[in-house]
């Protein structure tokens, strides 16, 4: 038996989030973590559940998530990511397969994520662009935006943005980079810190969209991270302009 | 009532193409000139087919196709288009509505039609890219095929590449701009043309890609382009990849 680290890139639409439902009322609902797991019993794996660095919500994408899972494996590595690649759905993916110690962990020994928030200005719906990113209507000013994500770097109590995994645990995550690109005619947030909170960057982006419209300063924004107790934020944007990027070890 | 002419974009995964299927059998698949004559239905349009420049096929896409009906409608064009996307379901949405000449046919007034087809070269199935494009692997030599795109441009019989619509008739197309650029991490085919044989830039693709493979030369292309009598080329490329960007008048 050894334990194998894997990248999963996946289109979220189709499925109920990453993690596989506990309750018995959702037990028919697919997840990432499910479809994976029934690729590996095909495989002969027989652990209880497999391991992954986060849990995206329903509808959000990743392009590196990492999971890890042990497994009696007689090949190489690219065979056994072939093997899943065959036998997983058109919307998930094994992008690379390693061995590593026993006790990695891709939760617990990650050192950082990396998150992209797409969106782009349009008044009219766009079929070929809306499965993978916001559509916001009116403009925004993107200098305000840049300033307001000035703010992000460093250690903050991000309690406005987010509730901790663990009830009652601390809500400071320490913000490495963050900052707001123009890519195409679209805008793209990215930001990289070591954890984050429950619906951390979805909410960090619609605070910030706020402020594009002017309706809020960037100021606002350093105002919510002073304030450990501050209540959390509305406008939570749409899951599909987000994707789970890379998780660093 | 007036002509109406509308610029419509949709992403051709969920549709058995873009003509409404007249055969009983088929009645029931789901089609873009069906949902958007549904649409239309509610606004109180009382036709019997709606007007297309172009048929797209079975999960092709269309950024830019244009189509055209009469309707009695009292208000402004806007207000027409906010109707139709209001009832329209999410993989399809009406670009752009104006009213035009009672004779505007969108099919017969073309001067050109614009096809991008998308691929890019990778080992690894990818979940978020394949909706949209095609996945090549290993790698193709891209200088060899737009070598062999520079036979295309020019009237010619493209007879090898796709069949007439109306069988019997004319197999000689006027390309008038051919090429291959990069885009990203993938490759791009545009090809702007007067009109287009059925299958005809996917079979066009999939020949090219047999080039840059390096299984056939660029000279190849033009070889099958003098032979009026060529038999079709096997190896059309698969839907996703293809989009139909934009028609001139």
């Amino acid at each position: 038996l050894a334990r194998y680290k894997a990248i999963l890139a996946y289109d979220g639409t189709g499925f109920y989030g990453f993690q596989r439902q506990a309750k018995k009322v959702l037990h028919s609902q697919r997840t990432v973590q499910r479809v994976i797991e029934e690729a590996l019993q095909c495989l002969g794996w027989q652990g209880r559940s497999i391991l992954a660095a986060g849990r995206t919500d329903t509808g959000v994408h990743a392009s590196g998530q990492v999971i890890a899972f042990d497994l009696e494996w007689a090949h190489p590595p690219e065979r056994l990511q072939a093997a899943l690649n065959a036998s997983l759905p058109a919307d998930v993916a094994v992008q690379a397969v390693q061995e590593v110690a026993l006790d990695f962990h891709p939760r617990f020994d990650a050192k950082a994520r990396r998150y992209c928030y797409r969106l782009f200005c349009q008044p009219v719906r766009d079929p070929l662009r809306e499965r993978y990113a916001w559509r916001v209507w009116p403009g925004l000013d993107l200098q305000r935006m840049q300033e307001a994500a000035t703010y992000l770097p460093g250690s903050h109590d991000f309690a406005a943005f987010g509730s901790s995994p663990r009830a009652g645990s601390s809500t400071v995550r320490n913000v490495l980079r963050a900052g707001w690109q123009e890519e195409g005619d679209g805008l793209c947030f990215e930001i990289l810190a070591n954890a984050f909170l429950f619906r951390m960057v979805r909410r960090l982006v619609g605070f910030q969209v706020t402020i594009g419209r002017g309706e809020l300063t960037p100021e606002a924004l350093a105002d919510r991270l002073e304030d450990g107790r501050a209540a959390l934020v509305k406008n939570t944007a749409p899951p599909q302009g987000l994707n789970l990027v890379e998780v660093m070890y």
